[in-house]
């Protein structure tokens, strides 16, 4: 069972994100450390004993649809009741709207929490968070009266409704249409896919945010709206009246978070009987703009995605190494007992479950330093703002693929330390692998996030960003290399090489992009964006290790520094060669 | 849907693995290539045609469990009787016992499509043909006369009892008791976990070979002996006739495979009621000897599962192809069609495919070379003999554990070029993965197979064996360098780095052993195999593309040298560099 890691988000937080130093400095105006270690205490402990006990029951009853209504399983609806009142949901909200304004970091941590106990809990109000945020910065006052509040506070929950059948990761391709009611109001029509949470017994209105088209718009992204579809219209004192165009059709059968509800979604097929057909929706934001609206909140949901990965990867950690301590199987140098050593003891498990700690630790510190540049983005004014808005653009894409890459790598060495246990359900293994499977490719599928940092993403600042940002990394690695350790054995010396090979990789890829070698370029992306995830990740165990000292934290950054940072060698050489010998291969070989 | 890739596993075994030459030299009797080709073209239309369809309503209806009785999927046991039938259980059966006598290379390259065409399915006869073999080798005359044919045949299937709940990896800690009934029987009383087809409806009798201890055996792994317990004792006329006291008490849950029943099978319970308690075993070799019949076979059964692991990710790269190119989703420059571009043709997409194929292609060499070098034991004389059987253990672990990884990597990077489709269930892609993940745990789990070869194999013929077979490798590499093509691209060199990076990780391994420093060894073992087998594949796929220039089969190789070879160093830095850390982290990190 999940037991929150309170302290090490608590470390990870203050001093490899930034968030220490920020308090002591008074950035968050009166949020004090005491606040926080309680704010993040309670979470654990909601996490560990309120919605860690519905993973499995979760898992195997799943969500079930029957007559266009989903019903979550057992003792979901109470727990997420109780969590809403708990103001759980609310960390990040709007105080104007109830919400507790606190910084993206703390959320991020707590997100953390909710999903190694259950990403199928946690999704739902990753989704509801992102509505919130796309509501305040683009609703009119009067859409913002209606809503938000209720959405904050989580008594409603919020939806996305962008991917349809033929539009996936080119909403370009998107047709659900909306037509000008001449009231102001629009009436939506269409389909929509893969909807999370699109229909649900949690709370009593779904608030849905649906991309459409109106009949005149141009063709392409730049026609796209953003619209609010309540499930409920609501009444005149603002509670949930009559049942709006709009229901669930069907579930999808998943390989994993059965209990998050995949929906597809119909809109304006007749569903409420005793209304002329379509679905009642309010714009969002200008006609045609659409996309932009859900474009500024991609970077939190993306961030959001992310922190599933290290969640899961964390759940699976300590349940290998619970199994690890408990399971007994031959004899370990290592071990002076009585009987069959526990299997923690033999070398090749301490590998599987060292990998599996320093690789769950990096993509923690990589995620939470990309909340820390949300939240300096927040608060500063000026250059600093565009420079933290900068820092965020960059480690969003990172943030969000690393991590859960990572998620899944994890829970399936954590699998394999179970041995045949492993490929038993019963045991729970083989769950977190399922459930992790999806992060990689929702909210924007790795090989897209990859492709955003390079073509978009190392351009930022005339190219110059990236490169301070390299610097920062490279003076923690210097500062290694000051101490001269024996503890740290060769890890200055990793460090650096991982370093050198990121810098030299980026300008290579800067280049290419210069010379309008995009297919090149493009051919990279994935191989890019590990070599710098695994570089900025064995900088910030770094970073921890300096931090205090703590003999756990340096042997961590010496196990990745010398075991998985040599990999950034052969990533450069993937990117900086191997694009000829792709496109070759691919004319030759991946033709219908 | 499944499509055996017939020619290309024909090319594999004749050019890469060396089956050309030997049928050209009469190695093999008068086996002949037009036999080969008639032989694996019939195995591939039976699996794409008749076992493939078995596939998804394997995985969905699953073994079921009712009063000790097992069932197996609507359609299983009618194509299981079509395909034993057909002779495709007896290809690599004695001749004396009806089998066909054919090499191992052709069982193996029909037993990957089975595989390919459903796991599950795959499972069931690769144990039945170990159980042959143990009885080939071990059984007396009596033994073999009253169960070798029908095993042979198919007409009975058989199983292999080893695992206990307290004994997996380590066989020492078994309980299973057998004693001796006085009239040349003996009584088995005890409990087995994990036992694949230990319990089904496809054959009248099941034969089960049992490792239990006798009363008076030493303790560990010198007291274990090797029983078999028919399901059905044998009537005087050799047909099954009274039920034996052994019977299946429980079917595992599983990730996948869910088609073939894991069962827990009790033995001397008092479950035949009309008899003493106590299943009636036969002795199979000595008494105390069990342990040396097993490992007999150990080398086969591991390579079996080792073409399991190539034939999830060949059905994988097929159905992630076949995707690629019917989706559709933005714009690619290398699409000049009408509309969105078939994904296939976005880099990103094209690597992953890539990555898939070539790894497929290089697993599927290393384990055609290991079944040829068992081939080659069987059929030479005094010191070949020995080489071969030297070079048939030096490359099982690495047959069986490569391969395995593979399975499961290629099977998720499918899943990923699905998209979110990847993610449900009706799609496949998912199916595949889940199964997929069981080969790297059973028979071995993949850290035990690298151990193995560690510890076991590379001593072998002094160490210098190792050596002999990375000088093979290195001359592919050094043809490569002397063809002087520009198709090659760098492979020459990526290839020679490589071997090098190999042949220097050997040594150091090798004087870590001669040195005594066997847990530092032990802990790179993972890695080195890693490093083993990549440095293998790429020079496999040099072979291949050496032997007839196809354009394919270039490109192919070149892709791997330049995009896969350079994690060789990073392998080496990691077994090298590594253990020191390791074993610091382990201390500061893993203790309960």
């Amino acid at each position: 069972m999940y037991r929150a890691p309170v302290e090490e988000i608590a470390f990870a937080l203050k001093h490899v994100a930034g968030l220490k130093a920020a308090l002591d400095a008074g950035t968050f105006g009166d949020l004090g450390e005491d606040l926080v270690d309680a704010i993040l205490g309670e979470a654990g402990r909601f996490a560990s004993e309120e919605v860690a006990p519905l993973y499995e029951i979760g898992d195997k009853v799943g969500a079930k649809l029957k007559d266009a209504a989903v019903t979550t399983p057992p003792g979901w609806k109470a727990v997420y009741k109780h969590w809403a009142e708990g103001g759980w949901n609310s960390l990040n909200g709007p105080e104007a709207f109830g919400g507790q304004g606190l910084p993206t970091m703390i959320g991020v941590a707590a997100l953390e929490m909710w999903n190694s106990a259950s990403m199928a809990f946690g999704i739902g109000p990753t989704l509801s968070m992102g509505a919130v945020e796309a509501l305040e910065k683009h609703a009119s006052e009067e859409l913002q009266a209606a809503y938000l509040a209720k959405l904050v506070s989580g008594e409603w929950m919020g939806t996305m409704n962008l991917t349809e059948p033929q539009a996936g990761s080119d909403l370009a391709a998107l047709r659900t249409r909306a037509e000008r009611a001449g009231d102001g109001t629009y009436r939506i029509f269409g389909q929509k896919i893969f909807i999370t949470y699109g229909e649900h017994d949690l709370t009593d209105n779904i608030v849905h945010l649906v991309l459409a088209r109106l009949p005149d718009a141009p063709a392409g992204t730049r026609g796209i709206s953003l619209f609010l579809v309540p499930k409920f219209l609501l009444n005149d004192d603002g509670t949930p009246g009559a049942r709006n165009d709009v229901f669930c059709s069907g579930l999808e059968e998943k390989l994993g978070i059965h209990a998050s509800p995949t929906c597809t979604m119909i809109y304006g097929d007749g569903f409420a009987k005793d209304r002329e057909p379509g679905a009642v929706g309010w714009l969002i934001g200008e006609e045609n703009r659409g996309l932009a609206c859900m474009f500024t909140m991609m970077n939190n949901a993306r961030l959001a995605v992310g922190m599933q990965g290290v969640a899961v990867a964390e759940t699976a950690f300590q349940k290998a190494l619970a199994y690890a301590n408990d399971r007994r199987q031959g004899k370990a140098s290592g071990y002076t007992g009585e009987g069959m050593a526990p299997i923690v003891h033999h070398p090749d498990v301490q590998r599987n479950l060292l990998t599996m700690k320093a690789l769950t630790q990096s993509a923690r510190a990589i995620a939470y330093s990309c909340a820390y540049a949300i939240d300096m983005a927040l608060v500063s004014e000026g250059s600093a703002k565009a420079h933290w808005q900068d820092r965020a653009n960059l480690l969003t894409p990172v943030a969000k693929a690393f991590p859960t890459d990572v998620g899944v790598d994890v829970a399936s060495l954590g699998v394999q330390v179970h041995g045949g246990m492993g490929f038993i359900e019963e045991t729970g293994a083989a769950r977190l692998l399922r459930d992790a499977r999806i992060a990689p490719i929702y909210e924007g599928t790795n090989g897209i996030q990859a492709i955003d940092l390079v073509i978009r993403k190392l351009p930022l600042g005339n190219g110059d960003h990236v490169f301070d940002y390299i610097g920062e990394l490279d003076a923690v690695a210097n500062a290694v290399a000051a101490l001269n350790s024996e503890d740290y054995g060769r890890s200055a010396i990793c460090l650096e090489q991982s370093l050198d090979d990121l810098q030299q990789t980026t300008r290579f890829l800067q280049k290419l992009l210069e010379d309008g070698r995009t297919d090149d370029a493009l051919a990279g992306a994935t191989p890019y964006l590990r070599l710098f995830a695994l570089a900025a990740g064995g900088a910030y165990l770094a970073r921890a290790a300096l931090a205090d000292g703590d003999a756990g934290r340096v042997a961590l950054c010496r196990f990745f520094a010398e075991n998985l940072l040599g990999e950034t060698a052969a990533l450069k050489d993937r990117v900086t060669g191997g694009a000829a010998s792709l496109r070759e291969a691919a004319k030759a070989l991946l033709s219908a």
